[in-house]
């Protein structure tokens, strides 16, 4: 009898991180742990000297994730009762783009004393939103160079990307930027703390980075054109080689094994990003089965075999997902944070006491009180764009709309059109992809909703008229991670030698599958061409008073109005 | 010392009427009395039987009325101590067109046995809605024809009105038809019921029955049109003599100064509207002041000395409001509506715990917390349709909209935006009526909103860039009948000979004015633009997406969609 094998995934997320001990035969989650960051998102005051950071920053405490590291992974080995020499592999998955700047050693500038009172040494969280200015700045002259780079991005970079936030420290801080011997994706720091080698990987540096494995890096006259200071970027703060996901980084060294309670030398995996990572770990290795992971926002993956362009994706990388495909990625910037809101904002005192009462939450009450009706019936329709619009028009500036309401209107009519508004929003998506060559013939859904929310998987199914599978893991990223961590061990050390075997083996389906109700899916189409006829007149400028009223605002709270 | 001399109003409401004892001298409000009808607006079965009543019913039970001057009259005597001879003067409104039909002595058919079961002989209340195909049939046939008379209405008949009103009865109950000796709005009735006389009157013949002092009725060709059946239905049904507001009806029968205490033979003054009642109880007796009645719904009125064609008003009637002057209505259907629904079905519970321990309402609650905000501040913008559009589009079918909203969006964010949304409204009304030659310099608010919410009128004041004062009589409907019962009874029994006079010694305003904050404007200006933009994209026809998510609404509670 072969004795049974184990590694470990450790999903770095916003607010905690979370390892996961999983069987390397057949994917079973052992044990879990779960470390709350001591300094969570820093968006008020810099921790080391109390002083109020400026509008849009979003920091972390690179200690933090050392701290989960040190953490979980002896939780995890402590709960399940496995041998530490039982752990083969150990795969890792990040936020991005979530970067810091390091010394030549790797260590990160904001845990130097000298340093630490400097906000621009910390690390900048994915949803840091200061590099705006910079951003719109790079768009601009890209799109007046024609770089070519552009549309595989859907025609725009964000601010939340490297190259805008390297930039504000470049303007903000030109100290920090000249001190910093290199900046980093915190996904390929962690990997570097790990197994003490830089190994970038492709996922980040192709979605966040504008790295691709055919072209590499945008041209230094670009970069030139951006800042003459920036032009030599590239080589002076970054680096030009990249690993494909799947790749073995190094292994853990000692001083880490002692750490976490790992053996020394066990294989580690690339970095990788949350989302990308989910997508094995939800089984599909394949082109034509989109995942979306739903949760506070949604994101889209699926796999292609050639590079398209697809306007307004978020972009799409060789290697960047599953190797040998091109993956592609699109998103939806609110979602679960759209209902939250809701039930934070919308849902009067009376509801609250029957939800109390009945002793279930008040998303619950507002779905059974939905899923009473039919499609079409509370008359509304709304533009789900409460936090922007990530795909496909890729504008920040967009907000929200509801129409229809009458005297009548009760707030399930309105929750139940909020949540057909993001399954419009992800049948803009999927129409996209296929409009430019790219297959959906099918949705596997992971993440926090589809647990929570029937109503909300059958919207999603009858609106996009595709049947929906949902991924047996609870923690996809963790579980993905683990994934490549037993495809870095490779098959001679108990594990497998690509991550589409280890697929077959470690990734499952729920039994249920949603199917689209043909009525609904016809009452739906008429609906959805109201939304689209919305989307487009809002959306592509034919009115722009969402940008209007939210300049207004700004110059009003500016006292410039 | 002359001894002073009182008059009685009687103002008849949706769901009660009221009774108020005024001084002759100076308008001061001596007395007031309520009475609730007792069968209130029948909507659902009716009285008589049990019976269901069919879909968009609204019917009231005359005897309510009479039990209502029973009641009420005695009531104000008592309480002010009054001696009924001091009293030289009644006047009466009503609510409009409520109507029904009669024998030949007045008595309605409702009233007797063999017709007790039969819905379409109790009175049409004026939300009575079931006319709407005959209103659709009629503005078609009017349309084709050319009839004139349309753009007195802004170019259409409204469904509550007495036309339509009638057709349906013939069409829907033709034996009640034959049996009525004829057809009269209660406004009539009650005035008949006190004189012994019919005295039709301007206001309701001018706004509801599509009656002109130059013109008269609509020809027999075109009621011909509409039904041969209806050909003479005017000389058979209806009277082509009409009395001014502000005449003397009659005087008061014995039986009826039995019934209500008061000396037989005082002057009753011929029939009025609520809202046009109003008008001189808020001490606009000329031109260029409009009056808005502010409560569930507002009510625009302005005199003009030509006859204006201004799309979209109510209508514009001679003699209708003031003697002498043109009175032009216009009005929106969703105002205090708007809010109670919002307070309904939208506000959070931390909010209604906040209001119930600060002991303050929710209305006030949101009140503070929205006034605290500059324009502009929360970045939204609604289109005020909750309940479809009065004017100027005239449109049932148009829906609310709400635009703007982000995950910052709070609940008195959208309140604000919602009230600012019927400023909007109002000032579209105020400029459809100056584009057309109808000057509006200053606004005269009365009704129920404006002691109740100062933040609502100051934002009319700083959307509309005008000057509002209030009505200093909190029922001006009341005073406005009392004065016209003081009117009727004339400078000779102690009262005036015309309303001018009466209004400038019994109507008051308070001391309190709005004045238009010029920044405020500025900014307002700049949403208007945006509010004016939506409403026309929404309104006239670019996008009927309000329509069609109405039509399949209906298709899908129908099952046929």
């Amino acid at each position: 009898m072969i004795k049974q094998k184990y590694a470990i995934g450790v999903d770095f997320g916003t607010e905690s991180a979370r390892a996961v001990l999983v069987s390397i035969d057949d994917g079973q989650e052992i044990a879990t742990a779960v470390h709350v960051y001591e300094d969570g998102v820093i968006d008020e005051v810099l921790p080391a000297t109390g002083a109020e950071l400026p509008p849009d920053f979003a920091l972390q405490n690179p200690a933090d994730y050392l701290e989960a590291l040190h953490t979980t992974i002896p939780a995890v080995l402590d709960a399940s009762g496995v041998a530490a020499e039982d752990v083969i592999g150990l795969g890792t998955d990040f936020t991005a783009c979530t970067m810091l700047p390091t010394d030549r050693e790797g260590a990160p500038l904001c845990m130097k004393p000298e340093w630490r009172d400097n906000p621009y040494t910390w690390i900048k969280l994915w949803k840091h939103h200061a590099a705006q200015p910079e951003a719109n700045r790079l768009n601009a002259i890209a799109s007046e160079r024609g770089e070519k780079w552009l549309s595989r991005y859907g025609g725009k970079i964000s601010s939340e990307w490297l190259i805008p936030k390297i930039w504000e420290t470049l303007n903000k801080a030109p100290e920090v930027y000249a001190a910093a011997d290199r900046f980093m994706e915190a996904a390929d720091w962690i990997v570097m703390q790990l197994t003490g080698e830089e190994k970038r990987n492709a996922c980040t540096a192709g979605y966040k980075a504008i790295w691709s494995k055919r072209d590499g890096y945008p041209s230094g006259d670009f970069f030139t054109a951006l800042d003459p200071r920036l032009g030599h970027v590239v080589n002076e703060k970054l680096s030009r080689t990249i690993y494909p996901i799947g790749e073995r980084a190094g292994s853990l060294t000692p001083r880490m094994a002692e750490l976490t309670g790992l053996p020394a030398g066990i294989a580690v995996a690339v970095g990788n990003v949350d989302a990308h990572v989910s997508v094995p770990a939800a089984t599909v290795v394949e082109p034509g089965r989109m995942v979306i992971i739903m949760g506070t926002s949604n994101c889209h993956m699926v796999l292609g075999t050639e590079e398209k362009r697809v306007p307004g994706m978020c972009g799409v990388v060789e290697d960047g997902i599953i190797p040998t495909y091109f993956g592609y990625e699109a998103g939806q910037s609110c979602v679960g944070d759209h209902f939250a809101w809701f039930v934070d904002n919308c849902v009067p005192t009376d509801y609250t006491e029957e939800a109390r009462s009945r002793e279930i939450s008040i998303h619950q009450l507002l779905e059974q009180k939905a899923a009473t009706q039919r499609p079409g019936e509370h008359g509304l329709v709304a533009l789900d764009w409460w936090n922007g619009n990530r795909s496909v028009l890729v504008d920040v500036d967009l907000t929200g709309l509801l129409l229809g309401s009458t005297l009548s209107t009760k707030p399930e009519d309105i929750y139940r059109a909020l949540i057909e508004a993001t399954a419009f929003g992800t049948r803009v998506i999927i129409e996209a992809f296929e409009d430019n060559g790219v297959k959906v013939d099918e949705i596997v859904a992971c993440g926090g909703l589809p647990d929570k929310n029937r109503l909300l998987m059958q919207i999603y199914s009858d609106v996009t008229g595709r049947d929906i599978k949902v991924a047996a893991a609870k923690q996809t990223g963790g579980l993905g991670s683990a994934m490549f961590g037993a495809v870095a061990a490779g098959r001679a050390a108990g594990g497998y030698d690509t991550i589409v075997e280890a697929a077959q083996r470690m990734a499952h389906l729920k039994d249920v599958v949603y199917r689209p109700d043909k009525e609904h899916t016809e009452v739906y189409n008429r609906i959805y061409a109201e939304y689209l006829q919305l989307h487009d007149y809002f959306g592509l400028g034919a009115n722009d008073v969402m940008k209007r009223l939210k300049k207004l605002r700004q110059e009003v709270l500016a006292g410039t109005a």
